[in-house]
């Protein structure tokens, strides 16, 4: 099969990231756990008058690069190609912050190795990448075409009311995806 | 139709701005003018003991930024988008050259401005992208799969040789993919 797995918040921990920032930046401002993040966007949770700092976090140079690999996600990349799975990493850049993808394919090098760099694919419409499974926390996907894959929801606290996708984290992938040795 | 456009030497005046800086960098070294070039590659013409420097220039910081459009090429692509065509901009990084994406982003926003960003899809394999038309210099492009697209081959001395494909620049692609008015 091929899968593409998208980065933020499925193998990089966005969430994680910005909390910690957060916190550190802000320590009187009130912060939302992790937990209880409903909202896809965290600009749209949080008060709109800290909406400017909000994202003042995640646009600043050097944070996506500073973010950790979420849990069990770097072991579950390497599982599926070794059951022969075709993966590709595909991530939507933040149109307004560009150094974002440099410190993406940085991030991507650091943590998966160089070999991995040539699976990233940038775009802004999913849609028109031909694939299997599309593994993504965003509650929906929408481009210029139906798409030719499957959209499994990688589970977040935010996108829980999602109900009739497939829903994986780094502990269930492989049952629910039904991939194992006996496929590859 | 969905079309695919690639940068580098279609829309990007790769090798004008290749020659040019190679010029003034060794202005005592063998050049090739651009008529003359007979590989993708430029490294796989030139004298191999000239390899690192002819790399050198691309892969300096700023390089792509500096390239300037393929004459036409602007007025094409708004064209096109008026002909009722969905373009997208679909482009291999060179890995060695984390920079030449950021810049590849910045000389969008520069020569086509920020609505085409979104436009932009970075990959190293273009067979997973799902379009009518991909328009592209290199003589083949292969990767995982097989393309839904059909490979029109843009034009430069170093591609004539391919004669089982159709073939562009900025003044013959209207009539050539038959996009005109009245199918728009």
């Amino acid at each position: 099969m091929r899968i593409l797995i998208d980065m933020d918040n499925v193998i990089s921990d966005f969430e994680r990231g910005f909390l910690e920032m957060w916190r550190e930046k802000y320590p009187h401002n009130i912060w939302i756990p992790i937990g209880k993040r409903q909202t896809f966007y965290p600009t749209d949770q949080y008060p709109p008058k800290l909406k400017e700092f909000v994202e003042g976090i995640y646009l600043e140079k050097g944070f996506h690069r500073s973010l950790k690999p979420v849990d069990g996600s770097m072991e579950a990349l390497s599982e599926m190609v070794a059951l022969g799975q075709d993966i590709f990493l595909c991530t939507s850049p933040l149109t307004r912050n560009k150094y974002c993808i440099v410190e993406k394919y940085e991030w991507v090098e650091h943590y998966l190795g160089k070999k991995w760099i040539k699976k990233i694919i940038v775009t802004k419409d999913k849609t028109l990448i031909h694939a299997d499974i599309l593994v993504d926390d965003k509650p929906e996907i929408t481009g210029v075409k139906e798409p030719h894959w499957e959209h499994v929801i990688f589970d977040q606290p935010y996108n829980r009311y999602v109900e009739n996708k497939k829903r994986i984290n780094w502990k269930t992938w492989k049952k629910i995806l039904s991939i194992d040795s006996n496929i590859s």
